[in-house]
């Protein structure tokens, strides 16, 4: 982990590719601080980028990618994980020579693949970066700027990365109120694997299991109030997750075989009646739970 | 499933067994609808009875369980699962002749089983009860009157059970804002299996798997806002939860079996890139979680 030096942070036309849930509310905050002149929308589909220029995210938008990253000096690609390589592979020698270039993709590994793949090699003012936050809702119009506000986003530069990038993409998201740190690229997905990818496919898979009982209907008006927060996670965007699923494959299924096996020595506790086992195992996890939140 | 009818529901002395979370809140409740005279706490423990004495939760209490019931019309046992009973054998044979017994147990096999082992048979005046409410944290401390408000409580009256016992129970909770319902206790088992123990054992595995990783340090850092909401049921009460393990242990495997099987689907899956399984996977329990709930 290692620190680069903070500054102030001032975009003369930013370019937003994705404007969704994540690109809306890193603009929005940008905006808020006064650190950005102009922000151009861009993305597949003329839908949402119409509807993030009605509601004031982007001064003007362009469906032709090459376009809209005309004349950016910061190009923010904020699109599902398995569209990355597409889009750098469309922008790639058309941007501007001051241009920096970042991410926001829940796994950094498959980014860098795509880099490498699309510019052969990471170019030096790419820097691969993820903020861990965001809601189970998409779209821009979930968009808010305290989005990010005491949030932790996580860089992952590597050996090429210009300095001066780093510290741009750095000072942007500590001017939406992030945290930013600095990790290696494998290291970032298999924490992301354990904190985030994991639990979702947790929370997919109850919500499929109950579904697919026969009182399913039933079932689901029982449910408590913990379900309702154990689950919110599943009401999570299936494409966004699909992509997350191939893009960290080896690290969440490394994470989801060690949940199996932790998973079916509780079942196997219970079974044999080991209530020792079974309470240590509750034990420690609310101590580990407790420890972590105050709520 | 059948209806009762339901009424004015007084209670001239009211006997709560355990002092908790939902015990406290049960009495609260009554008290602020008036519908309560005089509520006796008992317990094993002084401690508890004595704070639950300080807040003004009980007007009285005893450690004396026989001593706890004389004259109640309305006894609750809300001990967690594994020492209903040792209380039901206790207060054999020493409630008044008007005495309506109920619980609150959040398996009710297992609380009939110990009813027809303590009486030979399941007394017409208790009914097995189970407000579907609660939070994750326990204690009279964290008692408060609104828990059961728009909530459901699940009565799973026996052919033996007596009409006016029945009506008794559910006026009491239909008096603190629950929705009552009744079903068989298997039934209940099975549905309650689903949607929360199971929820539970998850919750309890990922934060222990988690916990056994070799950077879980750092890796507790990372956890962004869904892992605080995911994680949530992890901090209830290990006693209270392993109880529930060994009460409700055949429902609760054969419902942890489902999802494991299930869960390993999504990792084959996942596994083989077949992205048309995981996406049908994430977009149907999105489907049935948004079906659910609106937040």
């Amino acid at each position: 982990m290692s620190e680069t030096t903070s500054g102030h942070f001032h975009s003369r036309r930013l370019c937003v590719i994705g404007v969704g849930l994540i690109g809306g509310s890193l603009v929005r905050a940008l905006r808020a601080a006064g650190a950005v002149d102009e922000v151009v929308g861009a993305g597949r589909r003329e839908a949402p980028l119409r509807k993030a220029l009605e509601l004031g995210v982007v001064d003007r938008y362009d469906t032709d990618l090459v376009a809209a990253v005309a004349g950016a000096d910061m190009v923010v690609v904020a699109v599902p994980l398995g569209a990355i390589g597409a889009v750098l592979a469309t922008v790639a020698g058309h941007l501007a020579d001051d241009a920096v270039l970042t991410d926001v993709g829940s796994a950094k590994g498959s980014v860098v693949s795509d880099a490498v793949r699309v510019f052969g090699g990471v170019p030096p003012r790419f820097v691969p970066g993820h903020p861990i936050a965001g809601t189970e809702k998409s779209g821009v119009e979930a968009s808010f700027p305290e989005l990010f506000q005491h949030r932790r986003t996580i860089l992952t530069p590597l050996l090429e990365t210009d300095i001066h990038a780093l510290g741009r993409v750095r000072t942007m998201w500590e001017t939406v109120g992030s945290e930013v740190v600095e990790m290696g690229v494998q290291h970032h997905d298999a924490v992301l694997a354990a904190t985030s990818h994991l639990p979702h496919m947790l929370a997919y898979a109850l919500v499929e299991c109950l579904a697919n009982l026969d009182d399913r209907a039933e079932i689901f008006r029982y449910a408590a109030g913990g379900f309702r927060d154990f689950t919110r996670i599943a009401s999570s965007d299936p494409v966004m997750w699909r992509d997350v699923c191939v893009a960290n494959r080896e690290a969440l299924l490394a994470v989801l075989g060690r949940f199996r096996d932790d998973l079916g020595r509780l079942m196997a506790a219970i079974d044999t009646g080991d209530t020792d086992t079974v309470t240590a195992v509750f034990q420690r996890a609310k101590t580990a739970r407790d420890n972590l939140y105050r709520d």
